[in-house]
């Protein structure tokens, strides 16, 4: 995070430009794709239009994600190189809070990659990362991108996806799995096919879960449940899009 | 442009993947900073909200644009790395149809790229082309953010500048020119700042802007500065914001 310091603490876009600069940090030290760093200001601006906060509508669909990744049997939190790059450390203690697998899995998969952002992960505090073997194909995808491993993503019933691949999310749909993704973008496939869509800045989204995991952790299983069935993805979709015109029309 | 031809004619986000690999191999080429890519990709979350057409409303802008540049006495059209990636040739049509003069004017700032740029920009076509001097400076910007050539951008009446930052719009405007700027972000301070904004893709805005410069190459001068003279940038802005919620609350 050498260069983050330049930033006067004082400038009014800090924590935008403090974020971009560890991207691009990842992208020098090899473990984000180039293709990255566009997804990452396809996300700035959809943060920009949601007023850069966590909304109301987007907390709600936190707590039933928590509650959901607590009831799950065998979660999985899939990361790959930009949630590596601006939350490490953050998944690793969500990751130990529910307690959930993590596993790397990348849309431009090279074996390099894997392994520098299982080393970040386990320097971060992470005792077991899964993702180097790929021993394991999601039906529908072509090879590399279909790729994961058999003990995590391929045998999970829960997996939290903190930006994903709109075709992966599907095709883990397909395979009858419980979605939850963090997207900034309401409009994108991945937040239309996920069965929990936030629509959230994984940078405020995953310490935020992890807020509701040990909220909830005490909670009866039954309540959690209950919390789950109620929830309607389609209409939160709706609510944010309207909250994401009602405030353009108000700048 | 190597990989573009990986993508498939019929995927469905064809053109959106295409400019994305170009943008991607203008940084591989030295052409473009790493923080090009994420402007690039705040650019495809914008112009996927305006539905990725160039609105009336951006239409009029460019009519307007062209009258201005056609009316100008010493027209500079200012390039940085993503322009140059991906409307090189276009952008040397463009000055050549006005005529206008071309500098290479980067907010990341070094000899190499410059150089780099210029070359590229020669192979396009273009006769000439400044931005390596560096000879001259914009009162109120930091050292190398500030310097331009005394010929081109410091002299110049109307500058049109395709992706430009709001420090270096506001210092333009400040010095009493006028600036044409390209952004697909109705909320920036480029957009708001401008004494005329398209809210445009470059990819078409600048072809746009050459067909409306062929067109009114014959009008009658006071034609033109009637067509500026009516201009309100602000009200334009308020009613693309209009457009984009209306679109949202649509999808």
């Amino acid at each position: 995070m050498g260069m983050a310091s330049k930033i006067p603490l004082s400038h009014p876009r800090y924590q935008s430009l403090v974020t971009r600069e560890r991207i691009a940090q990842g992208l020098r030290q090899g473990l984000v794709h180039e293709t990255g760093l566009i997804a990452h200001g396809r996300g700035e601006a959809f943060d920009y239009l949601l007023g850069e906060t966590t909304t109301f509508l987007a907390d709600h669909s936190l707590e039933v994600a928590a509650a959901c990744l607590l009831c799950a049997q065998h979660p999985v939190i899939s990361v790959n190189g930009n949630v590596v790059a601006l939350t490490a450390k953050e998944c690793v203690q969500l990751a130990d809070a529910i307690p959930a697998v993590l596993e790397v899995n990348l849309f431009h998969r090279t074996t390099e990659r894997i392994t520098k952002l299982v080393q970040e992960l386990e320097q971060q505090g992470a005792q077991q990362v899964l993702g180097t073997k790929g021993d394991a194909h999601i039906p529908g995808l072509d090879h590399d991108r279909g790729r994961c491993d058999s003990t995590g993503i391929y045998s999970a019933d829960v997996i939290l996806v903190p930006l994903e691949d709109g075709d992966r999310c599907q095709a883990l749909r397909a395979m009858g799995k419980t979605v939850i993704a963090i997207d900034l973008n309401p409009l994108s496939r991945t937040a239309q096919t996920a069965s929990i869509t936030i629509v959230d800045n994984v940078i405020r989204a995953i310490p935020r879960l992890r807020y509701w995991v040990d909220h909830h952790t005490q909670t009866a299983k039954p309540t959690l449940e209950t919390m789950m069935k109620h929830w309607d993805n389609h209409k939160m979709i709706q609510e944010t899009l309207t909250f994401i015109a009602k405030r353009i029309n108000s700048l």
